[in-house]
This record gives structure tokens, sequence and C-alpha cells, in this order.
């Protein structure tokens, strides 16, 4: 510890299902896990209700008091998903479809299929940087030291390595995503291998349903291509090996 | 929610374990189910270092705000387990041993191994309440409205039972939940119509991914039956319309 600043963090679960108790939040610990691994130490974390004051109070005392701020959920398509209508009330920022984040969604929905619902999540403060998501298309969002991500955990988890960069200087973390058609128990024991001869690349792996397909995105975090290149080859080659399908969304 | 007296109250979860990330918390969510069945509703869980300054300036804030403050953690044998002391701080009240407690732990261990750090667990606020612990001895406390429980998920839960009628609650809260084969901006406009024609029930929507089943939970939520059945037909209503399966779990 010594003598060096520490960066400290606060993390904001909303969600009046974690209070009621009917949901566990797994979040917090996924956030405060991946935050160490950062440097970044967090001080309290905060389970609060789905209440417009609340979050707005909540967030504006935290942003000041910590170099960083996390909320999860809200930010889905139903009536009570009222985080970034919060935030931008917090920030005192325009709240309204952010035209990078429409364009994401559009194109993640086919024609017809991009309603209402779906629209609302391209809502936000106009001006936040956004948070993508490789699993379910709808980005998170932040704005100054605040990070809004989704509530679900697997989203949340395939969402946050894409900040590494945003919080920590460095060399930028370079990633590859191959979307499998399969289980993750399929694949566990051979991925656990490629990990295991490939510790210079983070290999993520997250379920995924969209589009009608159900499947596995891997993911692969590294500064280096070289090595991204390495491990993606390995992985192709037991995709080969056990005949699994390769879904592309494009 | 009507006119009747909402009786509140807020978790704090004491340990640098959780906020590391490294342990899961699930005593905030035992608690919340427990305290939702006695018609207390948990408004605010708050995970804190162990830290003295800390502790003692979050129990004072709380135990003003909220009918019930309950704590877990930080009441063991060692030198990191600083609640008993801090809360004898928050209210001003002299730290000692605690006579009832410390003969119920002199004689739940032999003769020989009631050792100093064992002793331990008899010292808190002297005049407290105790929560009696029939799964390790160990007895926790309360002083007023503060209540004070052990970390460990198995042994917490073994304690709540005895404090059922030292706690006043409301009128129970009362869910049902309705499990559907959809996608929540498929009913997002529907189950907007049906919360804002139905204030007293809180309705919330859950993505779910269970038994390889993708869907949503809508639950409802209100401490009277007849509003959740009237909100339970509307919701019913557009999900015949629709043509969305009902998932049944059992």
């Amino acid at each position: 510890m010594g003598n060096r600043k520490q960066i400290i963090a606060a993390i904001i679960i909303i969600g009046n299902e974690v209070l009621s108790g009917r949901t566990k939040d797994l979040n917090s610990s996924t956030l405060s896990l991946w935050l160490n691994s950062l440097g970044i130490n967090v001080k309290e974390i905060r389970v609060i209700p789905d209440d417009e004051k609340t979050i707005i109070d909540i967030v504006n005392k935290l942003r000041k008091k910590y170099n960083y701020v996390f909320t999860t959920g809200g930010i889905g398509p139903t009536h009570d998903d009222i985080t970034s209508q919060s935030i931008s009330k917090a920030f005192n920022l325009e709240y309204g479809y952010h035209k990078e984040a429409f364009t994401i969604l559009e194109k993640y929905y086919e024609s017809g299929e991009f309603n209402e619902g779906r629209k609302k999540m391209a809502k936000m403060p106009t001006s936040a940087n956004l948070i993508l998501n490789p699993s379910s298309g709808a980005p998170g969002f932040y704005v100054e030291n605040v990070f809004c991500l989704p509530g679900v955990p697997s989203i949340l988890k395939s969402m946050i390595g894409g900040l590494n960069n945003v919080l920590v200087g460095g060399d930028p973390i370079l990633s590859k995503t191959i979307n499998l058609k399969t289980y993750e128990s399929e694949i566990a024991k051979s991925l656990t291998n490629v990990q295991n001869k490939n510790k210079e690349v983070e290999i993520g792996s997250y379920p995924f349903f969209r589009q009608g397909k159900l499947g596995v995105s891997i993911v692969l975090r590294s500064i280096d291509q070289n090595k991204i290149d390495m491990c993606n080859s390995e992985i192709l080659k037991f995709v080969k090996e056990k005949n699994i399908e390769i879904v592309d969304f494009e």
C-alpha cells in the first residue's frame, strides 16, 4: 500500500428484486473482483430500490466521494427500468435517444423487431459514452465517473472487460469474439486447456440467446494481437474437431 | 402504497471479504425474505468495511432512519471482529463481558476450551439483549432497534427465528410470480399499462435463464391479495392475446 494514492470505487445495485431477497446479487462480487484486478478498491456497496429520487441522491453523493461509481440494473425496456433517466437527472443532462446506441440496436434487431420497448434501451443521457454489449446488443453507458451496467449477471460479465482501458491507462486491451452454437459444458474442458496454454490471453465464455439462437460467446482479450490470434486458432481447432457450428451475426 | 404505515429496515453487511468480492453475501437475501414474511420492508442494504468509524457513522445514521437495522459479521473471536465494540461506541454504552453471554459460552465450551478468543465473543454492550444461537453457542445481541448477527450464513439462519416475537411487523407483503416464455420488450408496453392502472401493486419484470429456458419473470407485490389477483388477471389477459407461453418450473 505504502504512499500510493488509492483508487476507490462504490457499487450501487439498483433493484427492488434484490432488496426483497428474491434475487441474489451476483454482480457486486463480479465487479469487485474485476476492479481489484485493476487496482481499484471497492469501499462501499449499496442496494437501493427502483426509486428515482433515491437513485439521484445516492449517485450524486457517491460520485463525489469515490473515483468511480458503478451501477447495475434498471437499463432494460420495461416500466421499472429507470436508471438511465435518473442518471440524466443526476447530471442534469438531456435524456433521449443516444444516436450511436440507437444505430447499434437498429442493426441488432431485424426490421419490424425494433419495437418501442427495445427503442427505450437507446434512451439515456444523449452525450453519454457507450459501454458495448457483446452478448445481447443493448449497450450500457457512462457519464464522467459513473458507469451504468445491466442487472443480468451474464450480460454484465460480458461487458466489463470493455472498460479495462477506460479505467486504467496502459496498453490497449484487444479482443476477439467467437460465437458458437453449443453449450458451455460441451467446450469447458477444451477451453480450459487453451487458457492454460495461453496465460496472457483472458478467455471469457458467455452463454447467449440471440436472434433465436442459443450458444456461447467466447471472448479473447489481450494486449497482444499475436497471442489472440494463436488462441483463436487453437479454439477453432477444437471447434472443428467437435463439429460445432460457428454463428455469424453480421 | 395506500395509507398503511410501512415498517422499514436496513441491512448492514460488515466485511472486507464481501467488498473484495472474495465472499458472496448470502445473508442479506436470507434476512430480506424473512423480514418480508414478517411485514417488514428492507429499503437499503449496505456492504461496508471492517472499519470502526465507518460502522459507527452508518449505524448511527440508519438507526434513526429505519424502524430496524440489522448488521451481519464482525462478532467473532479474531482481531478484525470489531462490530460489538463499534456498536457499544455508537450507542455510547459500556463495552465488556456480558454476564449472560459469558455464562452461555462457559457452559457451551468444555473447561479448558473456553479460551481468550472465545471469551471475546461474550464482550459486547454489557446492557444488550441477547439473540440466542442454537447452532454454535456464541450469541448475537441487540440494542434498541439495532440487531447484530454473525456473518456465517448457516448460523445466522439458525438464529433469526428467535426474533420473530421481538420484531413488530406490518401487514405481510404478499407476492405472485408469473414466468413467461417471452422477451421483456415484447410485453413492456402492456405491462406499463397494467402498472399504471394498479398503482398499489409493485410490478417487477426480470429476465431469467433457468433450466435451459429463457424468459421473463413478472413479480407482483402488495399487502392486498385482491389487488394482486386483479393485476394477475390483467396480465394473463394480454399474455393470452399475445399467445405467450406460461412456464411452470415445478
